[in-house]
């Protein structure tokens, strides 16, 4: 059974592939009984779309995977901490289980809704939470 | 030059097409320069997605139309007041302003998330807010 670590490197990967495309580097997947049933990264730039978040796209993929639109039963795991957008759509969604890396502490929704998620949302922040941060922080150096 | 309740009626009549595809009914559109450059309803049943909200869908269309990311220059009208997610979608695109009709107690954003919007971002509310509560109770009430 693979655990939080492995996941979290298939989404930073996702990650890596949205700033080779000149996106801001955020990844996720969602993983349903061990198997990965969407990941996705930021397409904001590429769409000229600000709802094509990482998560978004994750979310949407996983419901047409799955023929339902909850996902009770799956984990959702993403590189940065989500937005309110994105908390919302995760709470929309029922997510039975949220995993983040690193904080985002401008935009994260943590600071501007900490409600926003589903109560029964079971959270876990800060897994390779230097790997993930750092891939901004290389990101957002080389546009300047 | 038509007025908020103008396009206000504009989004009633995506929120009954909402309806009678069987979606909780809400519509919206967005608006600038004083022409209608996008319009949708709920869809989330019709795609199995949570994310297929009408404000979601709505800007999506706007920046496709713009062939940009921002609606600094647009309003988006919404039949009721948007929730969590799509208010932090609107603050992504700097709407500049947003006209709803009916609060939404339950789900609106300012209980959860009242700081979500972009701070540039007018807000009104109230418009035609009747006839767009009365389509969410007729909704609910059928379905009992």
């Amino acid at each position: 059974m693979a655990d939080d670590t492995y996941y979290m490197r298939q989404a930073l990967q996702e990650a890596r592939e949205a700033a080779n495309r000149g996106e801001v580097p955020v990844g996720a997947v969602v993983v349903c009984r061990d198997r990965i049933i969407a990941r996705a990264h930021n397409l904001t730039e590429t769409l000229t779309d600000v709802t094509a978040h990482a998560e978004m796209q994750a979310i949407t993929a996983a419901a047409g995977w799955l023929g339902g639109k909850y996902l009770n039963n799956c984990t959702l795991y993403v590189t940065i901490e989500p937005c309110v957008m994105c908390a919302g759509a995760i709470a929309w969604a029922q997510t039975g289980r949220l995993v983040y890396g690193a904080d985002d502490e401008k935009r994260g929704f943590q600071r501007y809704a900490p409600q926003a998620l589903h109560p029964k949302t079971q959270v876990t922040s800060g897994v390779l939470a230097d790997e993930c941060a750092q891939l901004m922080k290389d990101f957002f150096q080389k546009r300047r």
